[in-house]
């Protein structure tokens, strides 16, 4: 392809050979490569992790919540998910010619609250103004603490551990796809914040191997990508992969699956047998854990290393990333 | 005014009221509220300095530089005007659809060059995909590590210091000016590392009080956030204001005035008489600083805070910020 396409945003297939073929070229190294949701920065003295997120949703406010709740709570979710507790976040605004003055304040008051329901502090921001029909796109950058000794990351899954899914999902996906085609029903996106629960597993010690939130591309994108940095296979069962009743409805009529949908305020985590059921537990405490499933287990592979999903009637099916364009400007 | 327009991009009167009214309204907090290139982290047991920059630079190549070079050379040197050695920066893509995708690489690999120049490692990176005609916008995101004793910053000047600018002015405002009008000359932007210079005044122990790069709004409006931080008046000298000569002649015909253009390699630094002769000659050794100047003199103010300036005819007058819109997405 000789142009950018929406497709390319997707998270999917297109967008990892965009990555690998234009700036894993010319920006490699051992922090980018690792294609986790934060990095670690291990090279300095001081166990800090970092993140960075443009969020250019449409529309900029949704059943359940806004451009600038999503600015805060996608990049400190970024943090946890390496173990890190946020520290500090940055806030760059592009602003498009014509954006309405309540419309921004809007977003940037949500911004706002949303920082301090999290107890983070925006020090640095920026304005730039744009030509175009009045939109808002909101970089986050999150500054973080490595605050627990255990390696969490993308490669640390082991054959035999747990695949466990903190709720149902397609939520936030059906909820801005409802917006946008103008359709009426009680769907809210997932939007949430989920450092109470990533803190509780590691302040429980439990072994946690994977941590990782389920935003674009859906969760198959997440499990393809584990399965290839960890070198293994994963199987889930199609019984088990939770989804609220009126998504579900929502998904047969428009022809969507789930699996592929992005998400808002969902993550995975990897644990081993011996942690399951206590992960478990302790996840579907919260509120927005209550939904948690164990769905899936990690298994020994030499090759191939593939997402595999049992169906409801006995055969197997290998589920691959998103391919295509999914829904763009879903964050 | 209850829509944007290009003018709240300008870095004059206009975004400082955006600024005052919308985002600190939402967001105030000691880091913020300093209004400085880079926020100096304090709270945290690390000296660290964090900084945010979007780049929407039209077009994204010009002579002297390219929208990529830009994003690492407009953040690294903003935690320098701090104080701050570069530590790691962050790089975020918005594409719009359309883009060329020989165009991105392009800037992807001059990011990444002068990622290497510099000597900071890329940690994190995102890529979204949005609607629009071929444009591209580059975040990137810097963290530093305060490696001086001394406090830098726009509230420092103290009546008695000396006013020295790096160099000539204007020059990357002509630039993307004459490549927007097709107006054929030999100007090129100044887009430069200026960390070398400020690391070698840092590490020679001059006391150097404040630091700014001169981006957009030009000298007058980043003399004019330091007069009212620092509480004092700025004077400087209009026969001293360095101008190349064919910038100055295409002012002259435009009507532009130097004093309000911006620069992407340019910056201003106030330090006490005593080592005011020695901050020059060091500024003067590197290429990029060879036309530095004193050009003025901080005094005691008890009101007023302004910016004057000494005419040619021997008369004054005050110099304010930038009102109106200035040149739209010159960074």
């Amino acid at each position: 392809m000789n142009r950018i396409t929406m497709a390319h945003g997707s998270g999917g297939a297109v967008t990892q050979e965009l990555i690998r073929t234009v700036f894993q070229k010319h920006l490699a190294n051992k922090y980018l490569n690792k294609m986790d949701d934060a990095a670690v920065l291990t090279g300095s003295s001081y166990p800090l992790v970092m993140t960075t997120d443009s969020f250019v949703v449409t529309p900029l406010f949704f059943p359940g919540g806004d451009i600038g709740k999503l600015a805060v709570f996608g990049t400190v979710n970024d943090l946890w998910m390496m173990g890190g507790q946020p520290l500090y976040l940055t806030a760059a605004f592009i602003l498009e010619e014509g954006l309405s003055m309540k419309t921004l304040e809007e977003a940037v008051s949500s911004l706002g609250q949303a920082a301090r329901d999290v107890g983070i502090q925006v020090v640095a921001g920026d304005t730039k103004v744009v030509e175009g029909k009045g939109g808002l796109y909101i970089n986050t950058t999150g500054l973080g603490q490595l605050c627990y000794s255990q390696v969490i990351g993308s490669a640390q899954a082991k054959p035999g551990d747990s695949v466990i899914v903190s709720g149902p999902l397609g939520n936030h996906h059906a909820s801005i796809l409802s917006s946008r085609l103008g359709i009426k029903n009680y769907i809210q996106s997932d939007c949430a914040y989920l450092g109470d629960m990533v803190k509780g597993l590691l302040e429980a010690g439990l072994e946690v191997h994977v941590l990782r939130d389920v935003t674009r591309g859906g969760l198959a994108t997440v499990l393809n990508e584990i399965a290839k940095s960890s070198r293994v296979n994963i199987q889930v069962s199609e019984e088990l992969i939770p989804v609220d009743p009126e998504v579900l409805g929502f998904c047969e009529i428009l022809g969507l699956d789930p699996l592929y949908m992005a998400n808002e305020g969902k993550f995975v985590c990897i644990v081993p047998e011996k942690d399951t059921a206590k992960a478990l537990s302790m996840i579907k405490q919260h509120a927005h854990g209550a939904g948690a499933v164990v769905l899936g287990k990690v298994f020994n592979s030499l090759q191939g290393h593939q997402v595999t999903c049992q169906t409801k009637y006995g055969g197997e099916k290998i589920i691959d990333i998103l391919y295509g364009e999914g829904l763009p400007r879903i964050c």
